[in-house]
């Protein structure tokens, strides 16, 4: 008989899943239904601050699988515009609404992939429908923002709240466009996915393009005029403004998979083993930004809501689906970002991290350059590596740089996830050649300064 | 008793050796007397190319530390021009020759640290001392051929011979002085440290570049009139021109070594140990271009003349000199090599090592992009891993690519080094960020489809 799968959320984890189970069982063995409430598919949300500066310059760029090739090429019954709104295990049915036709359908599953992705953090004062309040989530809020964008009259002042990846990017894109821009952080440094004295070069640099940062700084409120916003309230007083972009952070999207009793973990993700099944929960699977998932390094659950884990867990659970076996060997928080011309890359844990780990360490900040000093294009590269005490193991690095940066945190994931210790580093074999590297790369000199300090 | 250790060839690996022997031993406890037939210490003889092309203005750019450095900063009695012609291990003595000043020196050592580097390979046919003939080896080469550049007449044309990196580079460079420039190498490709079938794309563009490439090319001889070369004689014809450049490749440098009795290995590089001490002959030690090495995949010697590696040796030889302990690891054969705008990275084994070595293997290519696809300036990469069978193990792997290709290798050098499986390497937490890479960065890409060619 054949067997159904129904999968609520059709972007990243969840159409990952649907390709690989339907790469290794077809359509008479398995019937898989999507239901998505949005209008696309399979989206790169981490795109939307380059589409909104207009360096991308389609939104349809960002699909990178439009419901069509779901359908025709993956025999996958995508329904767009559907919220599904209710998970029944019992019954093994779910409910969903249809948002524009109006009406409901309920649709019976053997096999569930909740994979519903996250809702953007919002306090109280920013759950309002004032025009001119935006987040940046979906391809639907990119839309809502670029029409805000160019509207006449055009607006002319921005203010960012949160300085996270999302808020800084967008902070550069709408300086791009022309605006204004204050980007507000609670905290003492923007981008605080990286250690204070690593992120104090973000913020110089941010400055640098004209972006007015405000640390310390908590919103409490927004100004509203006739249903549209024109300031924002704070601690440190008022900012008046056209618009308004949240970049508070996200949060699982688990309401529908609390009512239906699936379990939660410490983050609010939800819980899954290793073949991304939901825990204790037979014949439903979970993915992407509505789980948790292990930290190789601290051994605690986190939740690092990214397209890159989304999609590999998304495969992961595809091919358990699919009849074959693979694991999700979690992740060691590898990120990179790109803030006006520098480019900021982290892997493992942070000082914070390492301390709350209980581990003990030494952290080291090195610096050097992308290329050989006398080759042209030759600039700085700020390296810092966190290592155990005494075994010297690699528990963390950061980098910032002006090139050719960012990427080269990937050399130090790779040590990280094979515990490496710094002094075994200091041997590595890395490409050597005037265009690309001085004759000891800035991983190496990193890796030497830690191997000295944990000497001493 | 203050010990006294002499450095031959004052370079890269013997000055590393005394810049780390001095951090741990002052002028009281350790003399060290450094001789370097050249007039320089411790330059990037790998940047010469750039020099050549005029991308690096000066030639004192190339120069990382200076004779004067030496001296004043770490104490060591640097003696340029001078050329050791013999060793005597019996007598702890080597005897050198003042090029400039004439006459001979004898100096005891205690300990002794060959560094002499290597020498470039001649044929029969390279033997002479015809004008407008040159290596690249030495500044004082890179020197001469300037010079040969800027003369009037001008130069128009140029042979070079040998498509290795040297030969590429060199090539490039003289294409971008305006010279009409012909490329010999004898063999199916040049950049025969990738497959031909990764070296087929190089050959590609450098065509594209204007170089007149020729494979398959064997040289006979120069045609030389009045003591100046006016032609290359090969094989498949003659070929008129107004240099020549000889870029076919180095050997170790041992004639001293070998004098006085010290061991080479099958490479016909000098035998070390880990420590860098020269195998069964104490207070002796080398490192650098005229050492052989162990190859970590394949089990084997060999002899890998590249900068970061004398430099790494020399820092091991002087922690152990100074009385640390530090062993050399071994090199994995990585490399990166610009050629016009293409960037080529390789680590590990080649198909053709991998097969000399013994290993069954799988080989994959999987084609891909640098950047997220709709980020502006994304451009293709070419990932080709080599994979035991059935290990899954990685042996080898290189990459091909127009931008941000090349050092991406130092991710799969990381994963080769700790013998990752390419089905473990699917699972790795690489940074994910549009202007970086694409959701499946190349190398998970590649990872994926050499695990799904070994399931097969």
């Amino acid at each position: 008989m054949t067997e159904r799968m129904i999968v609520v959320g059709a972007d990243a984890a969840g159409m990952a899943t649907a390709a690989q189970a339907r790469r290794r069982r077809d359509r008479n063995d398995l019937e898989i239904v999507a239901f998505e409430r949005g209008h696309f598919t399979s989206y790169s949300a981490c795109g939307i601050p380059y589409w909104i500066s207009g360096l991308v310059p389609e939104r349809e760029q960002l699909v990178a699988r439009d419901p069509e090739t779901h359908r025709k090429q993956y025999d996958i019954d995508v329904r767009l515009r559907h919220e599904v709104t209710a998970i029944d295990l019992d019954r093994r049915e779910v409910v969903a609404r249809d948002l524009d036709g109006g009406g409901e359908v309920r649709e019976r599953f053997d096999t569930l992939m909740y994979a519903a992705g996250a809702v953007p953090i919002k306090p109280d004062w920013a759950r309002t429908d004032a025009a001119g309040v935006f987040g940046v989530q979906t391809l639907d809020d990119g839309s809502a923002l670029r029409r805000w964008l160019e509207a006449e009259p055009r607006p002319r002042r921005a203010v960012v709240v949160g300085g996270g990846y999302i808020g800084v990017e967008m902070a550069e894109a709408l300086v791009l466009r022309g605006l204004s821009v204050t980007l507000l952080e609670r905290g003492e440094q923007p981008v605080s996915t990286v250690d204070p004295d690593m992120a104090v070069l973000v913020t110089e640099a941010m400055r640098g393009l004209g972006v007015d940062i405000r640390t310390g700084v908590e919103v409490t409120g927004l100004a509203v005029r006739d249903g549209r916003v024109y300031g924002v309230q704070t601690d440190a007083g008022h900012l008046p403004t056209d618009l308004v972009v949240l970049g508070l952070g996200v949060r699982p999207n688990t309401a529908l998979a609390e009512a239906a009793g699936l379990p939660l973990g410490p983050t609010g993700g939800i819980r899954v083993d290793r073949r991304m099944r939901v825990t204790g929960t037979p014949g439903v699977w979970a993915a992407g930004d509505c789980v948790e998932t292990l930290h190789r390094v601290s051994g605690l659950p986190v939740h690092i809501p990214l397209g890159t884990h989304a999609n590999k867990q998304g495969r992961v659970a595809g091919i358990n689906i699919g009849g074959g076996y693979a694991t999700f060997a979690g992740v060691i928080g590898t990120a990179v970002t790109k803030v006006c011309d520098l480019e900021v890359g982290r892997t493992g844990l942070r000082e914070r991290d390492a301390t709350a780990a209980g581990f003990e360490f030494v952290s080291v900040i090195a610096e050097s350059t992308n290329r050989a000093g006398y080759y042209p294009g030759s600039r700085p590269m700020t390296v810092k590596l966190i290592a155990e005490r005494p075994s010297g193991r690699l528990l963390g690095a950061q980098i910032v740089g002006w090139s050719e940066a960012a990427k080269r945190i990937d050399t130090l994931a790779v040590a990280l996830w094979n515990r490496m210790t710094v002094d075994d580093m200091t041997a590595l074999d890395l490409g050597y050649a005037p265009p690309y590297a001085p004759v000891w790369d800035p991983v190496l000199v990193a890796a030497r300064k830690a191997t000295d300090a944990l000497a001493r």
